[in-house]
């Protein structure tokens, strides 16, 4: 197996998985590897990121049948992928190595621009909230969330998939006007980092108690969930193996 | 008169400068302070930015003839103004402050990411050199660039003005794979800071020598300089009164 690590500017994607017609970093990772192998080479990913959410480090495998030259493939994807997406390691996995079924955990941060005034130079990677947050709060509501549960009531519907997850570990931390969600899981759900980024800020402003988590979290109803964050504040952050 | 303080992502701007049938980041102002005044009203501003060149902090002054009401024209400029600039302060000024005249020094940045791979979420604000820059060379060349000097090699030409600057402060610091510049001057020629980013990447790679820069200084020749740095590395960072 052959491991990849990549980062990416979600921006310009409609998300991490490929779909057709449309502009995908799988789709766009899949296309060069094609190219190099001069044949079709299905990938796994670590997380699936939805449109315009980014990663400073997702991991990627494939079944190279052992043939490639982790350093020659490096420097050839990384000229033939566009700017948006590089490769920052290509290494020889175990053969039982795979991306997404490997893994021991992610990390993904969440990051809030909470000044009056939004920053031009943030507008693709901070969701601006421009009303004071309060941070001891958002962390009082967290801490309900750590360990085993059902989250139903923070994950959009994907199927009949089981909602139970594991958070490992769920904070904020405050740099003056950046206000910065670290989040460790097993697994996520989908929209899951989302929707709990988007509860938090409902509990800084002041509309939620953070009392209310655990009865929300065992409600298992999403119609209780208070939206989810947009996008272009989250990014996969990292992957455990 | 009105002082306000501005930042932008000058990467959808063709410049600070106001320009026929082009986007500009005076322009926009311009655009909205005609609106809220319902009259014309031309602006100073202290560092007329190039195409792609960013502000965290750029300073205008108008003669408003005390009229405005400092929060409210905050406010309204802001929701007026497109996502990529905000004004982050508007408050009145003496009647001789000018943003251009009265200003003590300017400081600007220009920002490497020195990195085998380019990093996506740099692609706006970095300049991307693979190859592993001396920052120790660089700044022994930066140390012959204190002072006043002519700087005609190291300028674009703009039409016959003199090239005589006083350099205060010029000094990269390297963080990891992070090379950045910070430079500070009373004032600047068309051009200098990515002249001189230019021409410190050049001795950063071995390809000049530190000692050759008073020679290129005092030969008043600008074909001798390295080139220009492109200018998204580049951002005017602060402006001292």
């Amino acid at each position: 197996m052959m491991r990849l690590d990549l980062a990416y500017d979600g921006t310009e994607f409609r998300g991490y998985a490929i779909q057709p017609d449309v502009r995908s970093v799988q789709g766009e990772l899949e296309r060069a590897l094609g190219t190099i192998y001069q044949s079709p080479m299905p990938t796994a990913a670590a997380g699936r990121t939805d449109a315009g959410v980014h990663a400073r480090h997702q991991v990627v495998s494939y079944d190279d049948a052992g043939h490639a030259q982790p350093r020659r493939l490096l420097g050839r994807l990384n000229s033939m992928l566009p700017e948006d997406i590089v490769v920052t390691e290509a290494a020889p996995a175990p053969d039982d190595f795979h991306a997404r079924f490997s893994a021991k955990s992610r990390s993904y941060r969440y990051r809030i621009w909470n000044a009056r005034y939004r920053d031009p130079m943030r507008l693709r990677t901070h969701w601006h909230v421009d009303q004071r947050l309060d941070e001891a709060a958002m962390n009082a509501a967290m801490a309900h969330l750590i360990g085993q549960h059902d989250f139903t009531s923070l994950c959009r519907k994907d199927g009949d998939k089981g909602r139970e997850r594991t958070v490992i570990d769920c904070e904020w931390h405050r740099t003056d006007d950046l206000v910065e969600l670290s989040v460790t899981a097993v697994a996520f759900c989908y929209q899951m980092v989302r929707s709990i980024a988007g509860l938090a800020v409902q509990v800084g402003l002041g509309n939620a108690d953070p009392d209310s988590v655990p009865g929300i979290i065992v409600a298992q109803d999403r119609s209780l969930s208070s939206g989810v964050a947009p996008p272009h504040g989250l990014t996969l952050w990292a992957v455990e193996y």
